[in-house]
């Protein structure tokens, strides 16, 4: 580590970093992007980006300005929670992260740059689909679709409750909320209870006639 | 209707009457907007609406931009599909409408606005929330919030599977995503199914001790 790269002031530094991690992560995909890389690009010693975010996953978050790890969170609730409450756990973990005054507004000014930008949907799109995907699958040992089907519902349900905010919603308690919709989840996440094939789907439409 | 008001070309007349239904949509919702309320914003005579838009739902419609009107697909829906396979029948079309190359792309770029920006957001609230939801719920003879939860799994569906685009979704064909998320669908659209209480929900949580 004799080479050190060019050093403007710290936080204009990591404002450099953050900002070639965003265009990484949107043009590259998550995989794609690596610590060193996102250095390069931001003409920084790779050492600063250990300094500053330890990891990618930390480095992708901060990208991101997630007020939560999605990950950290799923790992605490996978450990602290039986298998049969788990479902209602996440739901409820959901619920009130999204409909925290503080923690919710931020991640409503991030859904927004995320679905309304096709670039921050592609930033999102990798993370989820190689990261947080698999290894929630493998972790709940579950199809994969499964639980891209949570959490659509999951995410369907923030953006109907506390985006778009419709009354027939926002007027339940948290617990009503989470009530409501824990079953659905339930379903996705519970090994054996919906048997979907892990093969590839893609099928071929019988010709007609 | 003897007083006439001014008259400018047709298509631009009409751009100006959509315009001015985009802001009043957005500022006052959906109920408090009127054709004679949009006329009189627009500066144009009210007779002038009902001969390009007919209705406040059609008007509505147009100042979506949207491909489908979703009460007429519901109901075609309802009509033409017994009820043990509605759900089945309303996922499906979901699916294929948002997969769809064409009607699709006016769709996500129609989300794109909804979800992205606050204006059009509550533009999407007022509609969903007096007319489509509840409207839905009587059809279907359920309670408005399992209405509410079935269109936001299905709205985060499109959005996981068309507009975010992950690979878990994006590999299933088009009946196997449907399989998928129907029981999640048709349970909450099954009357007596899963019992919520239709009343206020609002809880007081009990004070502790």
């Amino acid at each position: 580590m004799a080479k050190a790269g060019r050093r403007p002031g710290p936080s204009q530094t990591r404002e450099q970093i953050i900002r070639a991690a965003r265009e990484q992560f949107a043009e590259r995909g998550y995989t794609r992007t690596t610590l060193r890389s996102v250095a390069a690009a931001a003409q920084v010693h790779p050492g600063l980006l250990h300094h500053y975010f330890g990891t990618k996953q930390q480095l992708y978050r901060d990208a991101l300005d997630l007020p939560v790890d999605p990950w950290e969170v799923l790992t605490r609730l996978l450990t602290g929670t039986p298998r049969d409450q788990f479902a209602d756990a996440l739901a409820r973990q959901f619920v009130s992260t999204w409909r925290d005054p503080i923690a919710g507004a931020r991640l409503r000014a991030m859904a927004r740059r995320t679905y309304g930008d096709a670039d921050a949907t592609s930033m999102a799109r990798a993370h989820l689909e190689t990261v947080l995907i698999p290894r929630f699958a493998s972790a709940l040992d579950v199809p994969e679709a499964n639980v891209a089907a949570a959490l659509s519902h999951l995410i369907g349900l923030t953006l109907l409750d506390t985006l778009i905010g419709v009354d027939q919603l926002t007027s339940l308690s948290d617990e009503d909320l989470v009530a409501l919709i824990a079953p659905a989840i339930s379903r996705y996440l519970t090994p054996g209870r919906q048997p979907v094939s892990r093969a590839p789907h893609r099928q071929h439409r019988p010709s007609s006639g």
